[in-house]
C-alpha cells in the first residue's frame, strides 16, 4: 500500500515525560481534594476547574459522579472496598498527572492512610501531589447536607458515615488548608490558583 | 483573610465538555490497539503518540506497562480477572478521553465482547472510540517473540497464551485494520494520523 509523504518523525521506544509536557507546554499534577460531606471539595474543585480552562491550564476533575458510576461501579461500601476506591483513585490521578494534566481529586478520603499512599503513588513516579485540605467544621456540613444524608447518618439509616459513626482523620500535612466555613468560594477558588502559581504549575496572571 | 484581586470568573455548576474542548483546543478519543502478543500495537502507538506530541495534540498511552504494574496491580489472569482488567482500562480510556485527550489504549484485548464493552463506555458517555486492529498473523509474532513468550507458551509454560491456547477473536467493526507485518511501522503511524485527520480529531498539517 502507499502513504502520502506525510511529515513523520519518530525515534524508538518511550517518549519521555519532559518531551511530552515540554511540547504541550504543560505541568501535571494532582491536588487531592479532601474534607467532610458537604465541606465544599467538589464545588471549589469545579469553580477552579473552569478558571484553569478558562487560562487553557489542561485539567480535568475526578470526583464520585464521574468514579463511582463507571470504573468503581463494582465497589461497596465495606472497608476493604473504600480502601480499593481510594486506591484506584489514586493510581488513575497519578496517570492524568503524568499525562501533563492538573487532575483535580475531590473525594471525602477521610483516612490517612489511603491519602498517604495516593501521596505515595505520584512521589514514586516522580510526581507532584498535593493535599488540600477543605476544612469545614462538622456543624457547617451538617447544616448545609444538601443531600439530607447527615440527617439519615443521625437517623441511623446510614451506617458508617464520615464524621458521624466512622472517623475522619484529618490531614496534618497538607500542602493547602481552605477554610469554605470562614471564607467565600471565590477567596478559596483564588487561593487554590494562587497556590498553583506559587509551584510554578499555573503560569501567573 | 484576604487575597489579592485576580480576575476569577466562575458559573454555578459543572463545566460543559464543550466548553472544556473549545477553550482547550482539543477533541477527545480512545484509539484502541488490539492484536496479538508481539503484533507491535504498542510500538505503533508510541511512534503515534511521538508524532501527535509534536504537533501539540494532548495525548496519552494505556498500555500494560503504566496499568498491570499500577491501577490493576491486583488482578491476575483468571477469566474474571482479565475481564476486569479490560473493563477498568475501558472505563479509564473514556475519562482521558472525556477530558480532551487523544487516548492511545494499547492491549491485546482478545475478546469481542470486552471490547465492545469498552466501546459501550465511550459511546453511551458521547465520546469517540475507533478500534484499531493490529493485524500481524500468528506466524509473524510467533517468530518475532521479542521476550519469548511464545516459545514458553508452546513449551506449556504459559498457559491460555493467546494464539496458542487461549483464542484471540477478530475484530469484525474496527475503524483501521494495519498491516505491521506488510507494512513497515512508518506507514502504520502514517495510516493512524491521516485517519485521526479525517475524523477531525488531529488538524491535517
Amino acid at each position: 500500500m502507499t502513504t502520502k509523504a506525510t511529515n513523520i518523525h519518530f525515534h524508538e521506544g518511550d517518549i519521555t515525560r519532559e518531551e511530552r509536557w515540554g511540547s504541550l507546554n504543560t505541568t501535571g499534577c494532582t491536588l487531592w481534594f479532601t474534607g467532610l460531606s458537604a465541606s465544599g471539595k467538589s464545588t471549589i474543585a469545579c469553580a477552579l476547574e473552569q478558571v484553569l480552562v478558562q487560562r487553557k491550564v489542561h485539567c480535568f476533575r475526578l470526583d464520585g459522579d464521574n468514579i463511582r458510576m463507571g470504573l468503581n461501579n463494582n465497589l461497596g461500601f465495606s472497608a476493604e472496598d473504600r480502601a480499593e476506591n481510594i486506591r484506584r483513585i489514586g493510581e488513575v490521578s497519578k496517570l492524568f498527572a503524568d499525562s501533563g494534566c492538573v487532575t483535580l481529586s475531590s473525594f471525602i478520603s477521610p483516612y490517612t492512610k489511603d491519602r498517604d499512599a495516593a501521596r505515595k503513588f505520584h512521589e514514586d513516579a516522580g510526581l507532584k501531589f498535593f493535599e488540600v485540605f477543605v476544612d469545614a467544621s462538622l456543624e457547617v456540613c451538617e447544616q448545609r447536607d444538601p443531600k439530607g444524608l447527615y440527617k439519615k447518618a443521625r437517623a441511623g439509616e446510614i451506617k458508617g458515615f464520615t464524621g458521624i459513626d466512622d472517623p475522619y482523620e484529618a490531614p496534618t500535612n497538607a500542602e493547602l488548608i481552605l477554610k469554605p466555613g470562614d471564607d467565600p468560594l471565590e477567596d478559596c477558588v483564588v487561593q487554590c490558583v494562587e497556590f498553583l502559581e506559587k509551584q510554578g504549575i499555573v503560569p501567573a496572571e
